[in-house]
This record gives C-alpha cells, sequence and structure tokens, in this order.
C-alpha cells in the first residue's frame, strides 16, 4: 500500500492515476496495474501511470472525474493498492465458453460495468462473446432490468407513451411530428432521444436547432405535466448507463449484437418509465435491418422481452431503403419538420406518412381511436394545427421561443450537385448521404447537411440538381463536394441498363 | 486537418494525443478518438483528450514514444487528422463470425496490431473470437510467419538448439542446467527466456542474479560464437512483437487461446533462427496443462505447426504437479541451480532429473548421443564439471562473473511455516507457493521467495518446517506470512483420511 499526496490534474482521462516513475520503480507496482484510490472508505478504480517530471514523488495526479467521485480535494492524503481481479471475469469467461448466465451472474457484470471495475478489455470480450454465442430471453431479461435498475428510474402516474426508431435511416425526423401529434390527443408522451452517433444528426441535435434538449427529470416532469410531451437529449439524464459504455465499445467494432440491441433499448424504456412503446424497425437496402424476415423476428424479440417487462410493445417495420423526407443535417431537418407542422400539404410524403401511420398507431394504443381509424385521427390533427400548436407549447416549455420554419437559418455556403445524364434516380445511398453531410459539418455544426432535390424513382434530365449541400464553413463544403464526387450516392440510370450486341 | 505545435509531455501513456480543451471543442474531433499524427511525412496514430491547463490551445502534447517515432521535437509543427478504421477490422468480424481466415487477412490483423492501428478494443476482440472460434493449422501457421516476420529475424549458419517450457510450474529453473551441459557437447543453443508474467520468477529473472540478461542480438552471436550458448532476455529484443501484445490482452482475461499459445511459442524461434526446438509441457494438476491427454494433443499440434516451419520439434510432456526442485525466487533458483552445477548429488532429485532427462533429448537430436543413451551423457557432463564449467564461461561472456552457490545472497529477513500436525505431504499449491512468493516480494525483490523443506510424499511431525520464506522487505515478510496463513498451500494429512462412525 502507498500513501500518496493528491494533485488535481486537469485532463479528460477518467481513470488515470499518475504517479513519479521513481516511486513506481521502488514500488511493487507496474504501468497499467489496475489500482484501487482510496479516501475514507470511497475507493475508486484506477490505471496506474507514471511520469518523471509531470507529478512529483509522494504525490498522485487524479483527474477532476476521480476527485469528484472520492470526494478529495488537493493536498489530500490518499492510498492506493493493488486491485483484485474483477468478481465478474468467471461470468464473462463462462459466456465465452457458451454457456447461459444466471441472473445474478449478470447482474454482476452490468454492476461491475457501471461501477468502472471493467476495463475495455473486459468488455470487449464480453460484447464479443455476446456477438459470438449470444443469450437466451431470460438472460436478455436480466440484462435489461439491472442495465435500468444501475441508473435514474423515473416515476410517472398512468400511461406513459413512447416511440423509438432503432435507426439506420438519415432524415428520420419523424419524432418532431409524431410526439405534438399524440400529445395534442391528450396521451403523456415524454420522448428522450440520443444525439447522432454514427448519423449527421440525432432527433436531440434537431430538436435542438428550437430549444433546449439538456433538461433535467423534474425539469422534464415539469414540461409533460404542463404539455402531455416533450423532446429531450436521454443523455444528460444517468439513464441505463450501461448502455452507453457497451456502445462505446460496440462502435468501434462495427457490431450491435443483438442481445445488446434489444437491452439498450429497453433499459432505457424501463428507466424512464414508459409502459406503451412503439418500435419503428426502418427496413430495406442500406438500412439496419435488411429484410422483413429479419425485422418481423426482431419484432418478435421485442414483444417477448417486453411483456416479461411489463410494457405493451408494438413494432412498425417501415421502408429505410432510402432518407426520410429530403433534409439531412440539424437544421435542415428541423426546418423540414417545422414545415410539415405548418402545412402539411407542403412537405414531403414520405416524411407526412410515416409520421401519421406511426402517431395513429400509438392513437389507437391510448384508446383514443378506436383500431384502424389512428392514422386518420392522426392526420386531422396534423392538418387543423393541433399538432404545431402543441409543438410549439413543448418547445416554449423546455425554453425555446416560437419559431417558423422559414427563419430557420442553414449554412451560409451551398453547393447543388447535378446529374451527369438524363434517366431515372435508381438508388440513393443511406451512408453515402450521411457521410457526406458529416463532412460538410453536420451534426457539430447545425447548419450543415444535404437537401434532396430528387428521390427515388424520379425522372431527371442531365444538369437538374439532384441535391444541395450546406455548410457554415467554405473549407468543409470544398470537402464534401470532394467526397460527393467520389462516393456518388445517388445512382441516375437510363431506362435502359443494359445492350446487348449481335455479336 | 488541425496544425499543432509540439510538446513533449513526460508520462508512459503510449498513444495518448493532447490538446486544449478549446481546440477540441471548435474542430470536429471527440475526446477518444483515433487520430493521425503527421510529420514530415511519418505518422503515428494516437488516441485524442483533452485538457485546460495542462497544454496550451494550439498546442499537442505527445509522449517520448510517439515524440521518438515521429522524430520530432519542442515547437516542430505536426498536423492531426482522423484516422480511418483499421483495415482489419473486416476479418476481425470474420473471424467472430466463425470463418476461416486467408493468409493475407491474417497478415493484415498483425501487420496492424504491430504498427499500433489497433486499440485494446479490436485486439481483445479479436483474442477473444480466438478463444471461442479457433484457428486451422493454415491460419495458425500463417499467423506465426507474420509474428515472426514483423519483428527482428536471426539469421545463423547450421543446428540451432533450444528448449522451452509452456510454463505454469514454479521452480522451473531447468534451462540453468541443460543449456550448459547442452552446449559443452559442442551444440550451439541461444537460449532466450521472459521475464516472469504471473510467475515468482521467469528464467530470465533468475539468470540476471548472476550476470547481464539484456543482451543485443550482436552481443549474443559473440557470446554464442564464444560459448556455444547463452541464456538472455528475449524481451530485450525485439523478437515477435505481435505476440506481446496480445499477451497483454490475454492477461487480464486470464486465457490462453490455443492458436496464440502455439504462434506465441513458434514465432518467437523462428525470429530467432531456432531449427532444433525441444518444448516441455508440464502436466498435472496445478499446472498450466491438467491431463496426459490434453498434453498429447497439444504436443501434436505443435509438432505439425514445427514442420509445416521447418522446424524439427519435439515435446516432452514432464511431471508438473508441485514445484520442480525446492527453491521459488530469483536468487533462490540461481543458488539451487548453481548447487546441482557444483554437486549434482546435493542438488533435489526433481531438478536433477528433469534437466538431464530434457538435455538427454536435445544431445540424441544434436547426434552427439545415440538414441536412448542421450540422458546418460547428460548425467555425464554434469557429473564431471562440464556443464558447470560451460556455466560460468556463459555468465562471464554475459558480462558477469564467477560465483559459487554459496555466495550467492538471500532474502535477509526469514519465517519458517511449521506443519500444525503430524502427518504425510498430499499437496503443494502451485497457485499457492507463487502467491506467497510474489507478497514477499518476487520477482522485483530479486532475494525473495520461498524454500520447501518438503515435497509430496514427505512425512513430516508436527513444528516440522515445511517451508521457508525469505524477503529483503520486514513488512513484505509479514504480508506473506499472513497470506501463507489463509492460502495454506502444503497440505498435510493423516494416513487416516475420513473415520465414519457407526451412527
Amino acid at each position: 500500500m502507498l500513501f500518496l499526496k493528491v494533485r488535481v490534474l486537469d485532463i479528460d482521462l477518467e481513470n488515470l492515476v499518475l504517479i513519479n516513475s521513481e516511486d513506481l520503480k521502488s514500488s511493487q507496482y507496474f504501468p497499467q496495474d489496475r489500482v484501487v484510490v482510496e479516501f475514507k472508505g470511497k475507493e475508486v478504480i484506477g490505471i496506474l501511470h507514471s511520469s518523471t517530471t509531470l507529478i512529483n514523488r509522494g504525490e498522485i495526479g487524479l483527474p477532476q472525474k476521480v476527485v469528484k467521485e472520492l470526494g478529495v480535494k488537493e493536498g489530500d492524503i490518499v492510498t492506493i493498492k493493488h486491485a483484485e481481479k474483477p468478481k465478474s471475469l468467471p461470468y464473462i469467461r463462462k459466456k465465452m465458453d457458451g454457456n447461459k448466465l444466471k441472473k445474478e451472474e449478470i447482474f454482476e457484470i452490468i454492476d461491475e460495468m457501471v461501477d468502472g471495475k471493467l476495463t475495455n478489455i473486459e468488455i470487449s470480450a464480453f460484447v464479443t462473446s455476446l456477438y459470438i454465442n449470444g443469450m437466451d430471453m431470460d438472460e436478455i431479461e436480466a440484462m435489461t432490468i439491472r442495465m435500468a435498475e444501475t441508473g435514474e428510474m423515473v416515476n410517472w402516474e398512468g400511461h406513459i407513451f413512447d416511440v423509438h426508431s432503432i435507426g439506420g435511416v438519415p432524415g428520420n425526423k419523424y419524432a418532431l411530428l409524431v410526439v405534438p401529434i399524440v400529445a395534442s390527443a391528450g396521451l403523456k408522451i415524454p420522448k428522450t432521444s440520443s444525439r447522432a452517433i454514427t448519423s449527421a444528426a440525432g432527433t436531440a441535435d434537431v430538436v435542438e436547432v428550437l430549444t433546449r434538449v439538456d433538461l433535467t427529470i423534474e425539469e422534464i416532469k415539469r414540461v409533460v405535466k404542463e404539455t402531455n410531451g416533450c423532446m429531450v437529449w436521454g443523455g444528460a439524464l444517468d439513464l441505463a448507463p450501461a448502455d452507453d459504455i457497451t456502445i462505446n465499445v460496440e462502435r468501434p467494432l462495427g457490431i450491435d449484437p443483438e442481445p445488446l440491441l434489444l437491452s439498450s433499448v429497453m433499459a432505457k424504456k424501463l428507466a424512464m418509465g414508459v409502459n406503451k412503446l412503439l418500435i419503428d424497425i426502418p427496413t430495406g437496402y442500406g438500412a439496419k435491418v435488411k429484410s422483413i424476415k429479419e425485422a418481423s423476428s426482431l419484432a418478435r424479440k421485442f414483444i417477448e422481452l417486453s411483456d416479461r417487462l411489463r410494457i405493451v410493445t408494438e413494432c412498425a417495420i417501415t421502408y429505410g431503403g432510402q432518407p426520410i423526407g429530403r433534409a439531412i443535417g440539424p437544421a435542415l431537418e428541423a426546418k423540414e419538420a417545422l414545415l410539415a407542422l405548418e402545412d402539411y400539404t407542403q412537405a414531403p410524403t414520405s416524411l407526412v406518412e410515416k409520421s401519421i401511420s406511426l402517431a395513429g398507431i400509438l392513437l389507437e394504443m391510448g384508446g383514443v381511436a378506436p383500431t384502424g381509424e389512428g392514422k386518420e385521427l392522426a392526420e386531422d390533427l396534423l392538418a387543423r394545427g393541433k399538432a404545431h400548436d402543441k409543438f410549439m407549447e413543448i418547445i416554449v416549455a423546455q425554453g425555446g421561443k416560437e419559431v417558423s420554419s422559414d427563419e430557420i437559418e442553414v449554412g451560409k455556403y451551398k453547393a447543388d450537385i447535378h446529374s451527369p445524364i438524363d434517366g431515372y434516380v435508381t438508388r440513393i445511398s443511406n451512408a453515402g448521404i450521411t457521410k457526406i453531410a458529416k463532412e460538410a459539418g453536420a451534426p457539430n455544426d447545425k447548419k450543415a447537411g444535404i437537401y434532396l432535390n430528387v428521390k427515388v424513382g424520379n425522372k431527371v434530365e442531365k444538369g437538374d440538381v439532384l441535391y444541395t449541400i450546406y455548410s457554415d464553413s467554405e473549407e468543409r463544403l470544398k470537402s464534401a463536394i470532394k467526397l460527393a464526387r467520389i462516393l456518388y450516392p445517388i445512382k441516375v440510370e437510363g431506362m435502359l441498363l443494359q445492350k446487348i450486341s449481335r455479336f
């Protein structure tokens, strides 16, 4: 055990523990050892590193996060000792060996993950094991419950509705229509969304163009009490923190093991107190789910898991083979959604159609529309401006102010991309559009993105504008144009696709 | 792309790239993004972090290792840009999906690992996939070859012998006898060993008590030319660097997937230019390999892989159910090995028997002893002092000086552990002995360790000394005694093991 004097390090390395190289040499420790830092009974796990000049002998450098968790201040004396191997390691190995885990074993894994006792090496081994060996529904249920329990849990009275898309399709701003339609019909829908993870704009990024999204639970409760709905960033709340931890490992690996896909969605809903849920599964070429068969299988699993969690869930398989609507990027999407609320006859059909279909299902689930008539009611609420008024109420209640679609500013630099030939649009690549919008600066540059002038099936002539790229930076716009030339995300082909000659 | 001025950071975080928090905010980067740092055409991959005070705006903090690789100095201007996803990621996923990898795909994984382009998350996913899905011999062969090729390769003329233990049994200092026996018979045996990874003493730690072990390849060549043998630390050479990288992930997970076990051993031998190899597989309760069946299967795989690599390999399955000899810990082991060289009749039978058996096999492989007579020749070389003289030649050639076993100092603090009852020693726990020796300070404290007064099967009386713990620190000795009381690593039982009463 070593006794060391705290120095607060201003660095964002969460679990760094820095000691002097000489202290390290004369100790039983090695660089990258996992150690427990202790102060008055509180313990934090960190990874040991050394330096000869950044830290003096007898001192220990700790980043802000560790300082906060321990409740220490500069100059306090803390002790360090070797951390024991994580208790859940044998359970991770059990899953590597292809065995079913007991409830308590899954609880231990999730608990240690949330307590910072597992490193990326161990978490990656767990995620990889889940990808290869899977989990049955008992295991997924236990994982989902523990993921929810290890974070904030919100309580409500009565029915709480929500709609969630598993993602994968650009321009998917439907929630900005569905939430106010459903809320204007008297149902409670506290919608939490993520920011963009790999996309050009998450729902939270889009809503943030219009109002605050980093509300506390108390603020959410007030807004929902006043308006029946909200549209906030889930990341500002401490909902199912294990989910974010596993996502940080899944993302670089480019995998999304089904047990984690299911528990990730459902743990956040459970924690948020949702009991009536609609899950949107965009399906098609270039979306996360490629076929109706795959989508049905996933939907059945969501419903089985929901039943066990006492959440009434329906799933909607929607078309995800090209972007939803025409706008991609925070400000462009906010503008398009607002236009649809102001006058839906002026907005892209794909956006309106998807939104009123999903809202309709929720209205039927809530008993405010008879079976088969939900979509009609949803369209009516949209057409009569009820949804628009409700949207403005929510925006204002969250701290924003009323605004019209033509007031929303988009990137001051723009470039049109033209069709090189006459023909028909045969494909729009979701991945290509996303990459170009991100190159232009989205989502960090809220005004950056893409506006599509054409959708699949449209007839175009050589020189017609296919899409426009927007950016607030001239340099990034150039870079996006360059990428657009390489990716060629909108494919235009003549009706004659191939000519076979006589010889 | 960002242009930043280099500040050299004295910190052992190998791939840290530190920029000011304000620079981070106004850029397209996020903390923990993987970035390429470029200077005059040279590139290094790092992980981005930020600080508001440790680094000024417009500066970039780089640790010594990165500074050296880039060839930059304080004040130079470097650029950073987003690193692309590793090229080998799809191949890691292919293995996750249970598919056989092509040679080129394995080459890419190993290349990117060695180039620092894979993070622990990706390496852990690869190692876990190998643990679950395995590899066939084509894949293992390709992995072994590339692991060797991506590091230093040593060339020799003629036959080069080596003996390698896959480990797992404490006190395994046989190499200090085998190398001089074999070398004294005229065979070339440039033995590289590791330091302790999880044990109380690696062969390199033991030899280091007597002489230098961190020789360069040039120095090794000179020593072998002069003496036919050497006993050096492989870690000082750049042999099969991918092996160390995977071991750093295997160790915390507590796994050793067979494809990596095989390639790890054979890549280092291939790189070291060995073409006649004896592999020692200690087998028994408490060893790495538990049964003869398992040992035979592993031996056959080593031989098949060796054939493909044109290395003539034989395997010896040895008893590993209790420590080899009586001494555990660097100085204690060096003392015991030296005693065996001086007068083998005074040394523990298990050590002498194992050493002359293994040396005998090598002597037969080298054609200096007829089949079936190797062991006898080995014993003769040991008995006649030839091995002792050769050992001293090697020690001196490596930079040490001649020494006798009674000159070797062991820990100045010691404690005897007594038998609590009359009875027989029924078991000595390899893991327990190792833990206590490490608690006493081994291998960092070279004089710390354990000396066993008894071995399995010995009759003891209550109060007899079972073993003695040595340490150079009074505090650590106390801590080791405490652990000894908890672990109780030597089991003494009466001949009457259980009494069944009438009722």
